[in-house]
């Protein structure tokens, strides 16, 4: 198999639409003008080699010539570590994208997705584990992110990686309202959602779904 | 600031000692033999340069030399690109240290850590939310991570960063007894706690906060 191929689910629910993680990859490869081609597996019946290339039967992975990496956070790295249009060369920009990559995931996402999964299943309102996750993340979470967005265009300098994590896991919180005390990252997430390669993904990710309906 | 420190708050409160974050670091220090030094912020009150280092107020962050980086999982990875005893130098063995560097914050800990927030809080039970979250655990994960871990002694060929951060994040389940169905997972977690670097670390942080009661 030859240059890049990303793999995707060949079918989703309409619900996740437009939030499956192979937007992610799709949105850095587009930034890059990277070539690539999309391959699909079941959705509904999920096989060995599918584990094989992604243990947990999630998506996506990519290959890239001989090598099969899974993670949206790895691919992105892959694909930053290929690309100057994803994070710079200089020690310091890319010590900071790769800072602002983990605290994307690992900072904020880690508290906006247990919020979200909330809002998604329809539970929330006093239900005290709720009450927990709206603390964590609209308290010890968004204020700070706030202050960081307020001061700048982009989180490590140029647009990166970093950014398309960060504005992907804000998006699913802007779905749910989650922002509206928070007009920096509104704002942010207008900024980077108006790009082009984001526009690009998004719509090749709808395609995608709505082609196996 | 000459070498390498590793910033940890002053003093935490009983219930996550030995689970602060700075364990990561020490950690992987301590299996690569760096000479380090570890300094203290503040719990209580913290400052304007507490947050100049990590935007969100937590801890660590370490400094190499001229250079600061917070997020656990940055650190890990830039120590890892120091030492060849924390990951692999050739390109199939580095990839998949990031694999499941990323697998282990976002596809396990994404899942164990508002499972864990919720025991540690003493929620559970019949809650909705928390049957979600167990579910996402114990059926989306822990299986799907139980039968990689049967079959290998660690995650990426030697032990790496990767299984720093996949061990110390299901050491947080096993506290919990989350772990008992699944016996390959209880076994890794021994394997890698029975190293002397983690009881080094282990007990170094211990004996930091302990200091400051």
């Amino acid at each position: 198999m030859s240059g890049l191929v990303l793999t995707t689910f060949d079918w989703v629910p309409q619900l996740p639409r437009g939030y499956v993680r192979d937007i992610r990859v799709r949105w850095a490869l587009e930034e890059a003008g990277l070539p690539y081609r999309v391959e699909s597996v079941p959705f509904k019946d999920r096989k060995t080699e599918h584990f094989a290339h992604q243990p947990f039967g999630q998506v996506p992975w990519l290959t890239d010539n001989g090598l099969s990496i899974f993670e949206s956070g790895a691919i992105l790295l892959h694909l930053g570590e290929r690309s100057e249009k994803l994070m710079p060369t200089d020690a310091r920009g890319m010590s900071d994208t790769k800072e602002w990559l983990f605290a994307g995931l690992n900072s904020v996402e880690m508290a906006s997705l247990p919020w979200a999964l909330c809002m998604f299943s329809g539970q929330g309102g006093d239900n005290p584990i709720f009450k927990q996750f709206e603390s964590f993340l609209k308290v010890s979470r968004l204020p700070h992110l706030e202050k960081v967005l307020a001061a700048r265009e982009w989180l490590a300098g140029p647009f990166t990686i970093a950014d398309i994590v960060m504005v992907d896991a804000l998006r699913l919180v802007d779905r749910f309202e989650g922002l509206k005390d928070f007009p920096a990252a509104r704002a942010y997430v207008a900024r980077a959602t108006g790009r082009p390669a984001f526009a690009k993904a998004h719509a090749d990710q709808m395609a995608h779904f709505a082609a196996a309906d």
